[in-house]
């Protein structure tokens, strides 16, 4: 039950208010594909160019990701420069060349057509919807998109959204996609739109998980020391769906806990620079920071004669 | 084991997206009182001007609230008048009128003395240690503040959070108290300045509870449409300590359930202009949005044999 991962692997170089850092390891691909890989079998489908360090391949590979689809091209890797304000919640794009990738289009081998989970990263909604057509055993398709494609590609995009089973948006995407800036209104129209799921992040907010008719909100895992915020929110959507392909289940119950797992994978990202943080966890920690989860959001007490201990909670 | 709530009782003009209101019935203490009154007896201390109209105080009587400490003086009412931007996040003061309330020096009387939770809203810190001087058997007293007693009454700010229970500020607030953004941060910062617990509310994100070495994080429940955000602060403290009062219980589950009670409130604060819809629930109307929120916020079955029903949540 493996995913397929299909983004960007860049060379990203961050300045936040901690320090900064140059061409360290990112993407979408990246992020999604090693938050997942602490659940399922992944593999992933990107593109890099001649100068993407042997090093960071070999990374991923430790992590067991299958990098037989992260094509080597002529030219240099896909990168992105951006700044952080003192808060974190604000960022500036200061340098994006698109490099290899602006001729990325991905060509699956027979073995990635027929995996069942499938996330597709925020690249051009006609890619997304190239994979789409060569899939050939697809259980559930998650995507992510960005403002470029909602306002360049809408056409393209709603053709995409009808045939997906989770689309994972921030608030200000779900604002321009929905043309409201009221979450419900914004979640409302969107499911018009055609996906069985939604989820609108909120960075260090939380996220909103709705269904046909539901709705789960849950905050943040929050941390006191936050460095980077990159790469957040695919390692949201690579925990979430790599929880979801573990589980084998596709009920309210799973999709929540996977919010969750989603979460959890998320508030490790932030906590160092790049995905050095993220690409260290052993999996007691992340069921451990679950546990920890469970007990600073829990108020009810569903089972009387099983008093959950608050005093645990770190802080 | 009443609440005593000591704070302002304003005439607001709001300007919102979606229409304007002139002069209707607003601040702390108004908000604070009602949504207490829906859990325990509540007495109000607060003054307002000769131009203040008998139905608010008919309106606040209707709702069981002592008002013989509502006092009126010669002059024109406390007056507000603010404006709300697109998303209603972001508000603008248009004018203040402070008038009877720039004298306002509360005197209680012998039975508000008595009162065993206090809430003191947002006055001046050293008003609200006058208050506190003359309460003899305070089990509990909570207390509100803003950025303008933070920058210019901050010593005897500080005094006051030594003897207070809980402080509720907002994330700015909270920011501005601790002087960093990091909300975890601020609130080891703040609690070691002396209240016992913090709560932090973000507004449409929720709230967060901080104990001594707890921490519990709360969405907020989302309303399709929001009409003024005004008084959703007040509501939410006023929820909360009316159900503290209510439960004759400091405990942290206490807490955590006063917490969403507060969330409740001011969920049907933000539904109308002003206090109307505050004002006009019921006790069912309120269980039963909690009893939404326990559904909206569940991810772990804690009781197996128990299945929650997840399909009954309202969206």
């Amino acid at each position: 039950m493996g995913v397929l991962v299909v983004g960007s692997v860049a060379l990203d170089s961050v300045i936040t208010p901690f320090g900064s850092k140059k061409d360290i390891l990112g993407g979408s691909a990246t992020y999604a594909g090693i938050a997942a890989s602490y659940f399922t079998d992944v593999s992933m489908v990107a593109v890099v160019g001649e100068d993407f360090p042997e090093e960071h391949t070999e990374f991923l590979r430790i992590k067991g990701i299958d990098t037989a689809g992260l094509r080597r091209v002529p030219g240099r890797t896909f990168r992105w420069k951006g700044k952080y304000e003192d808060n974190l919640n604000a960022r500036t794009t200061l340098d994006t060349q698109l490099n290899v990738f602006a001729g990325f289009n991905p060509e699956l081998a027979p073995g990635q057509r027929r995996c069942p989970y499938l996330f597709l990263g925020n690249i051009d909604p006609d890619l997304q919807r190239s994979v789409l057509g060569q899939m050939t055993d697809a259980k559930f398709v998650a995507c992510d998109t960005m403002n470029m494609w909602i306002q360049n590609k809408r056409d393209s995009l709603m053709k995409m959204l009808e045939r997906i089973d989770l689309l994972v948006v921030n608030d200000e995407e779900a604002w321009m996609l929905a043309g409201t800036p009221n979450v419900l209104q914004a979640a409302r129209k969107i499911m018009e739109m055609g996906p069985k799921r939604l989820v609108i992040k909120r960075g260090e907010y939380g996220a909103i998980l709705f269904g046909p008719r539901t709705q789960f909100c849950v905050p943040a895992f929050l941390i006191e020391n936050v460095f980077d915020p990159t790469g957040a929110g695919d390692s949201f959507a690579g925990g979430l769906i790599g929880y979801l392909a573990s589980s084998a289940s596709l009920d309210e119950i799973s999709f929540r806990k996977a919010v969750v797992y989603g979460t959890v994978m998320a508030s490790y990202t932030v906590a160092e620079f790049g995905a050095k943080r993220l690409g260290e966890l052993t999996f007691t920690e992340i069921e451990a920071r679950y546990r920890e989860f469970c007990k600073i959001t829990l108020f009810e007490d569903f089972n009387k004669n099983n008093a959950v201990k608050f005093d645990l909670t770190p802080f």
